[in-house]
């Protein structure tokens, strides 16, 4: 096989990969590289691991990508954009995977695109491994060998590409989460839920405007982290004085605007939102469901009753906008949470740090601990629905070349998401992290902060 | 759990089961039940071997049904209107199954309808074979011992339940030839296909008309063997002299109407045919696709060269409509079918007798033989389309009772098709069974025999 | 403008042409021809006539067509099959009026396609009324001055369009009927219902079976009256003994089927009725709606409460089948129907003459009048519908040339229904006329007859 | 009948009335509202006069409403908020207008929803004629009678109506387009376009960014002119500095877009564009078709051949936007837009003025003008896409009571315009309105003007 046509890369709607700029990544040794490799590698398989062939193989709504897809999508990316150029006599595992992991390749034609990912039962989730180990040995025999020239090149694709497979750890799980939710015999695919712990009362904090930088800092190649492109450019915005709440909303509260008829009055609603209450019935977040009065929530943990003091998820754009007109608040900007974020220093640490065995960790928020003045449950929640709407940043400019080509498609018709949630893979997000998602979607695990005008 | 409520029993649209007469099988000896019991069980689970989980778990459009659902399905109705009935302190094997397969309830919502049985990972096919492994003890301890009385109770039901797993036998077939159709990698489900052989040219055979009887001789209570109750009663029809072709149309005589722009001609079709032709886009039998000028098959064999000498199948009544119209002949109506074929004396034979490793069997119509007077292929390669509407016979009346509640309920807006294909258990069908499809199905095996009026 | 190519023409799914063979029809006087051709128009434009530009305007579903291009398109069919061909010097009024109004081209794009039929708002109600004159005159003035040889090539094709501009007729009152229902302000096509009458209760009729014959006894040119081809060949038929109800269907009896659940109770349906019932919330005549418990019915004569006396109508097949099962009863077969019909006389009379003024007519089913032993309620009141699907007749060929092939084309997927209705111009239908629609419409005027097999 | 709830006024997705803060308008003496009542309302007269009744009756498309529709409405709006609470013994003109007429009531039902207004053939238009002249004559005994105080307090909403009506003339320009756009007849609304003039070239503009201040500068009562409360409040922004093109891009210049492949390259498109530039078949903005390979463009002045010095207009958001990315530019932000517009002084006056005669007027978008170093075209020609999607501004509250209850609701989905077109009434647009439609709309009179960063 010629090496495949770089030009083709975009991971497609759901994997929404924006690229880096491609001298942007710090050229780690090799060591470091393969080390990192391999723990990201690792984590993806333990998190399949609980999950049956017939599991991995479902598709259960076009949005959703089955497990086993999203497996071996994550390794055609490095076969492809790092093996393929830089693996001394290339030859591609099997031809064909090109065609059916290729995210792009759904753009060309309905028969293998996105929602016949699940039609597709060979190669079977054993396969895949097959697939993922082959891939594995040879990245490792190149990071091996390659001069150091070669390595600081092909360096930021191969971060580009845990960065990439991290994604696809979060959505793996959105989207098996999803799949199990339709099964009358309500599977669990690990241990059981944290158990409860007392509400905390909700507290404001406030916070001065004037003109702040928002973005993050700078590329890697100018000594900053890693971050993707439509993180940048760093610029100047002006804000007014706002407040935040210091929590997320609970369940608790949602029960309250349930009761007060909140799917019912119109008034609260974005004029979209309240066709979709009335064209799909919404009448409770997407995971709910009343058995004889008791509302109960489908969590990766099975179906539990609904716990008051957890933070409300999986509520779209049009439910947490009509929660916020109900309580008489708002939802805050990109820039106020940003700027908030970042006044109170790194947060990445609040993600849960995970063990080797998925089994026992929790994948579900956790109420927020006791009020101590900060922004609480930051990050490692539920991802924090925004009142901006996901457009370029001024000065954005897509990167030169092939990855970059596709960085802006995005930008049109969603709603950009601030934090990072349960399902997140530890230090992925960070507080210039701008998720995304259409107004409607709530399969993905989204919250709700409540925000102000400051000096009410 | 309660006996379920039989009165809730249906098969649902695909699987079409159409009752008995309650008292019309014969008691046969507890032993001959169970024998034919552990044959007719044992060759789905052959039929399945080859399958893997995730093959037996992909639902690639809503009428297809995944393999280990048929495979629970048709073990569901032992559990159901055998045992649950007869089975001293009978206790389901697992209550929540009763739901996920039985047919009924794709009736009463969305979330575990037919067209979601593909998002349902578990139970997995591993599952479902120790449900059938546990209903097959229960079934042979309940025949062992039952007393004489009891026995011909249950005889008719269990041998309804017979004909209703060996219908699903071939809808397995159909279906995962549907499946494994729209895999890239170009999946094999059984050796290769038979030889080719010679083409033999197609010959009329004239039959007079006059007041004919069509329809099953009569049930088993009464001498005769098995029939449905759509194939009853017997009754009188008036034929004028009409002609048949002694062999199914071929391949080689398709590709000569697509030549000659069969697929473009608006004339040649039936209004609703054409409105698919140009919907969706049909240029030709359904599994067959033009790889750089040549015309290749799906089979359950792999993809081959279409072979000329073979008869064409996977057509739509539609297309066959058209082709008879292009070559200035007609469809048979099922009376003519029936008659003609009762003439030429019992054809079940004419099926292939299959052995135990299906991988070495032939899963595709054959080529017809020599001409020797007789109408050839009539059973065990194509199901061929009639000119008739499916509606009941004169005299037609459902059966009292549960089962029979249902019998009739399909009698509309599709038609009906005589004979039997290559995936057709031997001995399933016979001269008088009605089969069934709407006139835009392309996913069974249907072929085309054409028919003319006598004395031309 | 060219002679329009006749090959094209195609009267389109709701007007169902189906030609005539082309030397079938007497070859009357020209006097006489223009005589009739006189009536029937000017029967149009009376019917047209209490309807506003914008009524003639809208087209309330794919299914109907504004009453300005019927009125438009009738005259179409004289200009491009009889003044095109035999006018001296022919142009066409206007050329563009050939796509806006030939039936035919809704097949070929979206853009002037049946269900854009109602956003041509030029021309207007005014300009389609000069359409009309100009073609009137050009007529006369052909049937005046043609040859005798001329005049008997010809006649067939003037006569057949009298039987298409009578269709129309029917229709265009059947449409319109369909747009005013859809209006708050509930709107009035003509006068006042007729008055209530005693209801009179149902007998049986008796009908020996046998072996007889049924279709049109021939052309004209045979010495027979017109007639379509779809009526032909007249062929023979074994019957078995069978039964009639002597008068339709009332709506009183209709309520006691409501009343004892027959929208609700899914064992008196066919299965693709039970999915239209909950797909659409069917639980009523088409045009039933309830105001304060009280049945109202929308009719041409305003809304009023349902009078049980009158035979419900606007019932879909599938209603008419589920009511019969109800009843214990079935629907008559097509050949059941016409063999009755025959039996009792020419039956065309019992349609209501039609004065001059459409204002004081009677646009609805009429009360069947007391019993006498005959068949009640034939002709002019609702189209029946049978058992039967609208399948060729044996020995049915479509006549060569032009207009006979598109004579087939609507044979499937429908259903026969024998009679006529209230909305039938007088003299248009015959004990053989075959009516057909989809299982499911219920904007067309049809009613229910029982049947039950003899000797019950 | 009692005062209707003006709690349930909405004006619709395509009306998009925005409410005003109720007492944010001047009150202007009784004669000079009097007089500019009859002003508004007889223009909306002069605009319907050319349509004939079947003209004013179609509904092309949901978004569309027909013109007696919109002749209705405005009206409505009158009688319900005016009349209704003011008029002594105030009795509805016909109390089914109500519902027939009132925007919010498509949110209940199907029957009179949005999508079927184009099936409510009754009133017709010369009803909808007297309803306006009955609502005319008594809003002008009311103006000419109430005493001061009453006047105060209606004055604002009597001057939103004003605005509420030109919005109407506006919509009903753009939607009558679309319905003679479907007409093969080709129509024409009005005399034929303004001639050919030279093309002139485009350049750009710098502006100073900094913190700059964008939104109305306050209601009516405050001193200010009227606005809508989407202009509200008035606030810092901060802007980079930047450039805009001094006029339009032109149909030439679309043309060379059209040449290079615009609509066949995908690395040029949003990823939702290019997902409906291959569903719908994009391939040239919404009203242009070839002709033997000449682009031809329906305009209310009828179909002529596409003028390369006339700005392009009917393009969508996506397609402004790919061409932007092909040209390697960008789109304006609103705010970059509004505070260049603004510091080029009130522009109001560069949209022509009309004359009584409708049909001698100009309906599109005319050539830029030699270049003077300013914004030219920023009123009157084409609505401009901007970058920026449709939000509240920092600070915004829905007014308090009822119309505010509906200000924000249209927040979501949509992208924001800035300018006006050549349907846009003189005096209705200014530089701080804020027009939004979804990004795939063609359908008004959108244009694009490029931009770019400072300092390039």
């Amino acid at each position: 096989m010629a090496p495949p046509d770089k030009r083709l890369f975009r991971c497609g709607a759901r994997c929404k990969d924006r690229g880096v700029e491609p001298t942007s990544t710090p050229a780690g040794e090799a060591h470091d590289l393969v080390s990192r490799y391999r723990e990201v590698r690792a984590w993806t398989e333990r998190l399949a691991a609980p999950l049956s062939p017939e599991d991995q193989t479902v598709q259960s709504m076009p949005d959703v990508s089955p497990t086993k897809w999203h497996r071996a999508h994550v390794t055609w990316f490095f076969e492809t954009f790092v093996l393929a150029e830089n693996e001394p006599g290339f030859s591609a595992f099997q031809e064909q995977y090109w065609f059916l992991f290729n995210s792009y390749y759904e753009a060309i034609g309905p028969r293998y695109s996105r929602p016949m990912r699940g039609v597709i039962s060979r190669p079977g989730a054993h396969d895949v491994g097959r697939y993922r180990s082959n891939v594995d040995d040879r990245m490792s025999d190149l990071l091996d060998r390659v001069d150091e020239g070669t390595l600081a090149k092909i360096a930021a694709t191969v971060e580009l590409g845990f960065h990439h497979e991290q994604q696809h750890q979060e959505l793996l799980l959105m989207d098996i989460k999803h799949v199990l939710s339709l099964n009358p015999l309500r599977p669990v695919y690990a241990g059981s839920p944290a158990a409860a712990t007392p509400a905390t009362p909700l507290s404001w904090l406030d916070f001065d405007g004037g003109l702040v930088e928002i973005g993050h800092e700078g590329s890697a190649d100018r000594g900053g982290s890693f971050c993707f492109d439509n993180e940048l450019p760093r610029h100047q915005q002006w804000l007014a004085s706002y407040r935040l709440a210091d929590r997320l909303v609970t369940n608790g509260e949602w029960m309250e605007f349930i009761a007060d008829g909140g799917y019912r009055r119109a008034e609260l609603w974005l004029s979209d939102g309240w066709g979709r209450v009335n064209d799909e019935g919404w009448c409770a977040p997407f995971y709910w469901s009343q058995i004889d009065g008791v509302w109960f929530e489908h969590t990766l943990h099975g179906t539990w009753p609904v716990d008051p003091t957890l933070p409300v998820c999986h509520v779209s754009h049009y439910e947490a906008d009509a929660y916020a007109t109900w309580a008489g608040k708002r939802l805050p900007t990109e820039a106020e949470w940003e700027h908030a974020a970042a006044l109170q220093g790194p947060q990445e640490a609040t993600s849960p740090p995970r063990g080797s065995d998925v089994s026992t960790e929790t994948w579900h928020p956790r109420a927020a601990g006791p009020a101590d003045g900060t922004l609480r449950q930051l990050f490692g929640d539920c991802w924090e629905w925004t009142s901006s709407a996901y457009l370029p940043y001024p000065g954005f400019r897509p990167a030169p070349g092939a990855i970059g080509e596709y960085n802006g498609k995005f930008m049109s018709g969603q709603m950009v998401l601030r934090g990072g949630c349960a399902l997140t893979p530890p230090g992925h997000a960070r507080a210039s992290y701008r998720n995304f998602f259409p107004a409607g979607a709530r399969w993905p695990v989204t919250g709700v902060r409540l925000a102000d005008d400051g000096g009410r």
